[in-house]
């Protein structure tokens, strides 16, 4: 696209400011190298080379799904089929089920098929509108395997949509290792050569007791410190463990799932400017009943995203619209909060400040819905009203 | 299409018999007619006018969506998030909102922006597969609109789709009405001249202390009788009231919701073949604790079927795939069993026992799926892996 273009003509969700829809009727955009250049109404709206009608259609951010585990070999649906026949967790462990099937059919998938399988699954989440997308390792747990698992997170760029990629080899322990210390020292070791890939863009790990201690977690975070890399916590998802206290002594951009997470850890987070990302996706598909502290972050102040955290065994959704829904139903989020954690929280929690609030100066990324109001695409689930998705400025088919 | 046409190579989820995936794989189907002539494997196919290559896809029935309130007016998404803010139901309620305020709307609606707004809800539903559709009648209280709403209904089946529609007058007393059983007496009373208009092909009501009485239904369910229309009803749902042995005295196609049924009320559902509809999005919507009978449904051999239960308030959800997958993590469903309820036996709530399997002699109404297996259907959420639809043996586009 050349020149500028002048979006008018729709109802704008703008989300500016740090709370409320920042709505604007009979509103305009004007999008010009693909970032915005002006945002107001229509009847104070610039002139443009060219101008797109938006016929009362709503406007919103484009969406920032900020955890997923997109890339990886196999299907776990055999193992959601045998819970429901009455195998339990241990049965399905026992026949070499759960995370260890996906590893071994990561690590034995080639890059062209592992990025078959995840360039379908980007483009699902990008026709329900998501523009900024991340995507973790974790299933390799091996050196090769996981830089083959962020090159093609990375070659997800091409359709599209801006991919932030995470180094999480600290997820599980993989079988050839007894001891998990020694795998951490090989954890730390294969960084700094993927890093100089330019593969990494941020650091995750699991801290969990049935994953990785907070001293294990300690030890990635300080390799990713002298990368001068970010840092992301999996936190008090089973256990409170003091995994955010930890993350927020390393200013981490998020933690993650937070189930059980204490005032304690909130206190930190607050201080350490750190989002809490909430995953409703696994919450709903494990059956949990313990709820993130909401009302407490909500209080404190805590900026809270929502993410889809697409994987196959405990998250196999493609839906952040489902996402919006299952927050404010199983979560209480107002629609307001879950779209905010769905676009610019989304954003922070990927450190990136450019983008989730259709304000100047903002990248042209956005979604056109047919809908009344951005409430609806929480209020529904199961339906898709996306009608065009912009990304940088480009609608569908532009160069 | 003219001629016989046969679609081979697919992984064939027949859902043949009583039980199991009947899975054909190098499965074909030869169609003529709209009419499946034969179902087998590829090395045993008849030769045909033309051949279609699955290329390994997954085929099951089309599916059927046997309990929607499709068609009304307005929205109210606005609702959602006000109990998300703090109102209450009675708050809500105070207002004019809940079912009053579609009812409203759906009064104020022409006939052309009533169909406008359920053909995209339709479309949506055979996005996802679906081949036949169930609409109720049930938000105009009046027998004008419950006459437009019903047309509107009939409507629908020009978008390639067969479209079943339920007399669901006795859903909620109306304003003008004082006396519910003064009510009832005119939904008795509307009833032949809109069957006599061809627009109803069963009879529904609700029954709940926050409804109408089991002594009401029977009133409608004898009005029903005497124009030999097959009863359903919405029973069950907050308490028990009996409304499943009520309805079994008149042999209904299904009892729906289910979720306080007692021993008693199986055993007439049992000897009546009546079948047992759930609906998992409402349980999820309303935060529903109590769980329906499933195990002694399943040991008393009630055939159960699922759908969307589409409605504005309860649950918006336009997914019958999201259905399948809530079936089973918030029912405990086995995959297999959701299918069937969304296929077989779903037929079987309206009454029809001409599709629903993949057998010879059924309708040409199947699906083409991007899935490895059926189980894959229900594993995942918010996801649609539908490649193709073909109602009545047609592809999409053809006449
Ligand atoms: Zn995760
Ligand atoms: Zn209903």
């Amino acid at each position: 696209m050349k020149g500028s273009r002048l979006w008018r003509g729709g109802l704008l969700a703008t989300l500016a400011g740090d709370s409320g829809w920042g709505l604007i009727e009979d509103g305009a955009l004007l999008v010009e190298d693909g970032v915005l250049r002006w945002v107001g109404t229509g009847a104070e709206a610039p002139a443009a080379d060219e101008v797109v009608e938006l016929r009362g259609a709503l406007v919103t951010p484009g969406l920032v799904d900020c955890h997923t585990h997109l890339v990886y070999g196999g299907s776990r649906a055999h193992e959601f089929e045998q819970r429901l026949h009455g195998a339990s967790y241990a049965d399905i462990a026992r026949a070499g089920g759960g995370i260890k099937s996906t590893v071994a059919a990561t690590r034995a998938a080639g890059e062209a098929d592992l990025l078959a399988s995840a360039r379908k699954r980007a483009q699902a989440l990008m026709a329900e509108g998501v523009t900024t997308l991340e995507v973790k390792s974790g299933y390799g747990l091996e050196a090769p395997t996981e830089a083959r698992m962020l090159r093609v997170a990375r070659q997800l760029a091409g359709l599209g949509v801006d991919v932030r990629t995470t180094y999480l080899a600290a997820h599980a322990l993989p079988p050839e290792f007894a001891d998990a210390d020694d795998y951490i020292a090989a954890v730390c070791l294969w960084l700094p050569d993927l890093f100089d890939a330019g593969l990494v863009d941020a650091v995750d790990a699991f801290c969990e007791n049935i994953a990785f201690s907070p001293a294990q977690v300690a030890r990635v975070f300080d390799a990713a410190r002298r990368l001068s890399l970010p840092v992301k916590l999996h936190a008090e998802q089973l256990s409170d463990q003091g995994g955010a206290q930890l993350a927020a002594g390393y200013r981490a951009l998020s933690c993650d799932h937070l189930e059980y997470l204490s005032p304690a850890g909130i206190q930190a987070m607050v201080e350490a400017g750190t989002v809490a990302v909430l995953l409703p996706g696994a919450y709903y598909a494990l059956r949990e009943t313990q709820l993130p502290p909401i009302a407490a972050l909500r209080e404190a102040g805590v900026p809270i995203a929502i993410a889809t955290d697409h994987n196959p065994g405990s998250s196999p959704t493609l839906s952040p619209l489902l996402m919006l829904n299952m927050a404010c139903v199983l979560f209480r989020l107002t629609p307001e909060e879950a779209l905010r954690g769905l676009t610019v929280n989304g954003a922070r929690a990927l450190g990136l400040r450019d983008r989730g609030q259709l304000v100047a100066g903002q990248r042209a990324d956005f979604c056109v819905w047919d809908s009344a109001h951005p409430r609806e695409l929480a209020a529904c689930f199961g339906h898709n009203p996306l009608t065009e998705r912009v990304f940088q400025g480009r609608r569908q088919g532009e160069a």
